[in-house]
């Protein structure tokens, strides 16, 4: 029954039209939303107002589309993402109270890190992560415990690669990632020095639940940082966190 | 071009689906989803198959259905509930270390206060409020400062009835509660004692971005508690939160 994603089914067009909105495109005529989500003006039209009648997106005054507070609601409401955050918030404040850098997070979605929640320090230093936002696997350290932790199927197709390189110091050898997520196995945290940004290293630990890794979580120190500290530090957090997950269930 | 949300477009078909999940209910089989959403067995799987295919929804090796990670990504990036969350949460964050019970940020959602975000110490009282969750604008203390400073249009609306008692202390008598909006907006807050639970009070303050009310922020309080402090914290977030919107522009 399931379309494919090139499929053109309604549900596809309308994935298509939110799709179209991101961090820095959040208000959007909808002649552009048409445009950017390749589809017919007339076709754009009515999707929009048949979302925009069911609250998912909404319209300002000059005619101006929105996403919807609706679609948030129904997002957030029941879904695993919530549980997650609920259970690991406080316990990042807790990190980012004794590290003051950036916590993050993140989730293994579609063979990218998804990252959930971040926290940041004020004065803290550069760091790409958004909410809501992705990064690559190979690259990031949130990504590398998850990956390192994953099915082996997602393993072994994102080592098939691409490998693109984010920064000069991403792992981007099928060999040398391979050699990497044993050792992250073994050791249980990764410190990946310089592949995200040169100037920072993200530092990270795997969170289970029910036996599984659902989650990473991670700090962003400078470059220079200890990561021994921080270490101990998100480890006590995964360990809180779980002990949540499990009187969330 | 909009249908009504009484009509039965593909998109109206859609959020009915998304709308069987809840707090309570992350997982269901597509048959209760059908039932749930009044549909036809055979449209409801082809709905349920078409969101899995765009990864709006997800199916677990048993073939039950939770919501995708893909939803809470496309509703939260470049959502204007992120933005507002993004700037108060370092604010909550304070009130939090500070009062010690919940700390809540709401909107007003439909004639309703929808909760965007709430903190809770571990030892604080009973509060009802649920992250993506609802309550009356005129029995919560985050509704009532919306309902005070909403669009004329909203409040005659709201006034106009029913209004339902969430306690025996819930204001349900439009004169007494056009006069309580009024001294809310003379006094540029509320306490309300009992509306909700009467173990607890509610107190709410006002956050504008571009001169008007677009959130509330509150805190839940044991019901004997003196609200003057946690007010003059709350006022403190308000502000802060206000500068941080002005700077997420």
């Amino acid at each position: 029954m399931a379309n494919s994603r090139s499929g053109d089914s309604m549900t596809d067009r309308i994935v298509r039209v939110l799709e179209t909105f991101s961090d820095d495109r959040t208000m959007q005529t909808a002649t552009e939303i048409a445009g950017r989500a390749e589809l017919p003006l007339s076709t754009a039209h009515r999707i929009v107002g048949d979302l925009v009648a069911a609250g998912l997106l909404e319209r300002d005054e000059d005619g101006r589309i929105r996403l919807g507070m609706r679609l948030w609601e129904l997002a957030l409401r029941g879904s695993s993402a919530l549980r997650l955050r609920q259970a690991a918030l406080p316990h990042m404040e807790r990190v980012q109270s004794q590290i003051r850098e950036h916590t993050q997070l993140a989730v293994l979605e579609h063979d990218e890190a998804l990252f959930l929640e971040r926290l940041s320090h004020p004065d803290a230093g550069a760091n790409i992560t958004r909410i809501a936002g992705r990064l690559p696997v190979h690259a990031s350290s949130s990504g590398l415990i998850l990956l390192a932790y994953a099915d082996p199927t997602v393993r072994e197709r994102v080592l098939a690669g691409p490998l693109r390189a984010v920064s000069r110091e991403t792992v981007t050898d099928a060999v040398a990632l391979r050699a990497l997520l044993t050792s992250i196995r073994r050791r249980g945290y990764v410190a990946a020095p310089g592949s995200i940004e040169s100037v920072s290293t993200g530092v990270a630990v795997p969170v289970r639940d029910r036996g599984e890794v659902v989650a990473a979580l991670s700090v962003v120190l400078p470059r220079d940082a200890d990561p021994t500290a921080a270490l101990d530090v998100l480890r006590d957090a995964a360990r809180n966190t779980e002990r949540d997950l499990r009187a969330l269930r």
